[in-house]
């Protein structure tokens, strides 16, 4: 099946740059709302499926043992922008489990975001691991495997029983089977599985509404996307398109990215979860098809359906702040 | 015309995302030798035909005027990383014309490439436009303008004489009619005009070889493409794709790229000129094409074939040196 194209780039009267994607909506009880391009392919879902990854801290007792709050269950949902808030943040959580940065085995890099890297290289030498965008993540971790007496050295690895408990409850929310033929390794070295576009969104639905989940994982997945929808900052950053998608309807929008064009969100007034995935893996695409795709289910002609659809087509400006070209979804959204 | 999928990027065992892309090789008669994808395709050449846009410098006799050698030349054509080197050689320029600064229209902009950026905050308050990625070509733009008793203010204008002398010189290049319909405007603020990439490459493989070109402007296009194999430094930077593609054959290989994955390159000992465009517009992609294409036509199984196809093919590494995937061309680039 062919993707459509989804996302086209203008520059004067012409296209200059298309993006295919595809895109599913889907509820609580796994029932496909709306599709485009073909969903029941394999996506890794990178880092748009934090939120699975984050509930052994839930359910082993870990979060509630150190009292840990939204702002360090958001946190621990992340992908954040290594601002200085973010990097104390992972130190907190580490210290409250008697750790510190090397118990993290993410590995380090500068921010990509280019005003906090500037302030970086302005008052760092050089990045530690609490600076990488999935520290929160790994401070999780790190706490889920303190908390529970698990061996710590090596959590990142396929055979830990930390990524064996994390693949069971991805197989558990998403129905795909996952294993090594589907196994990728992610940019901060732990596992992530391709799964049908179609299953993220499911799982998310199922996170979102309960649906078909044991009361003590239903709980612990409403809980850490009430997190993110309440401290959006400790998800992404400053500036940051998960931060902007929960900030401008709180409460009302759970929303999370990953590399290579990945975006989930869900609805809570909705019961609905959606995934995107841009085909080349660029992210500009990823971010204005769903927030269009958000879009679709707000009140028709309401004032964040139409925030949000300013996000999804917006201007681009050159370096003299001269209007250029535009970033727009195509009827392939709406249809 | 569907445009192939050119570029796979993979993790684990498994495809991630796929660029599609087109791509044509063309001879000084305008033959096409190789090609793939929807060639006749209007698109925004953008920076990969600065060698183009530097033709007014050399032609008005400015370049001799101030007694420009290869590293001017070079850089006149150049979308470079605002190094300190860079900077430096952006006041030069303009200061031969007896101008600074001041006169640029280009804006200012923070270095893209980390590295640059890094040392950029650690070293300067802000940017100013001598860093702007387009400055070596802006400041020929001065020189010309100001050898020539041009106007200077409002050069980067669509009706200003220089923009003018440019849409000719395309025109006779590319063979494609320019004018307010398929015409943009580039980040720098100049005009850029959306041509068939056939007819991009065709332009190249003139100026490569001089057929059906003026013997005035055969000779200048000659000199440019010269300089810039001679300099490859001043042509865009440490590290960066341009830069590595001309050090690795020096005088065999001219290469420029442009935004929104155009990349062009041309061969003196073999008299082919090509031009690759990614439908998406990402780099990564534009790369791969180019690298791939240019193999092509290199000696088979000799020493710059095989570098130029580990480019084409390389291995992407996380944070902790760990291999994830690979960014890969497929058979298209081959049939």
């Amino acid at each position: 099946m062919q993707n459509p194209v989804t996302v086209e780039v203008t520059r004067g009267n012409l296209v200059e740059s298309r993006h295919r994607g595809l895109g599913v909506v889907v509820d609580g009880d796994g029932k496909v709302v709306f599709s485009f391009g073909d969903v029941d392919a394999g996506v890794f879902p990178r880092s748009a499926c934090k939120a699975m990854q984050a509930l052994p801290l839930m359910e082993s007792g870990a979060a509630d043992a150190y009292g840990f709050g939204n702002k360090e269950l958001a946190f621990s949902c992340a992908s954040h922008s290594g601002e200085d808030a973010h990097a104390a943040m992972a130190a907190s959580m580490l210290a409250k489990a008697g750790r510190d940065v090397s118990a993290l085995e993410c590995g380090a890099h500068w921010a990509s975001e280019q005003s906090v890297l500037i302030h970086q290289a302005r008052t760092i030498d050089k990045p530690s691991a609490l600076h990488n965008n999935c520290s929160g993540k790994h401070s999780g971790f790190v706490c889920a495997c303190v908390h529970s007496g698990t061996e710590l050295r090596g959590y990142v690895n396929y055979e830990h029983p930390l990524q064996a408990e994390i693949r069971g409850i991805m197989e558990n929310l998403t129905g795909a089977v996952l294993g090594e033929d589907n196994c990728g390794t992610d940019g901060c070295s732990i596992p992530t599985y391709a799964v049908p576009l179609k299953g993220l969104a499911h799982g998310f639905a199922k996170m979102l509404t309960g649906n078909g989940l044991a009361p003590e994982r239903a709980k612990a997945s409403r809980r850490l996307m009430e997190a993110c929808m309440a401290e959006p900052f400790y998800v992404a950053g400053t500036n940051r398109a998960c931060t902007k998608l929960m900030e401008v309807a709180p409460g009302k929008i759970f929303a999370k990215t990953g590399a290579e064009g990945v975006f989930v969100a869900a609805l809570p007034d909705r019961g609905l979860a959606m995934a995107v995935k841009c085909e080349d893996g660029t992210t500009r695409a990823a971010e204005a098809m769903i927030f269009a795709l958000i879009a679709r289910y707000l009140e028709n002609g309401g004032e964040v359906q139409t925030k949000l659809m300013s996000m999804a087509n917006r201007s681009m400006k050159n370096w003299n702040g001269i209007h250029v070209g535009d970033v727009r979804v195509t009827d392939a959204m709406f249809s």
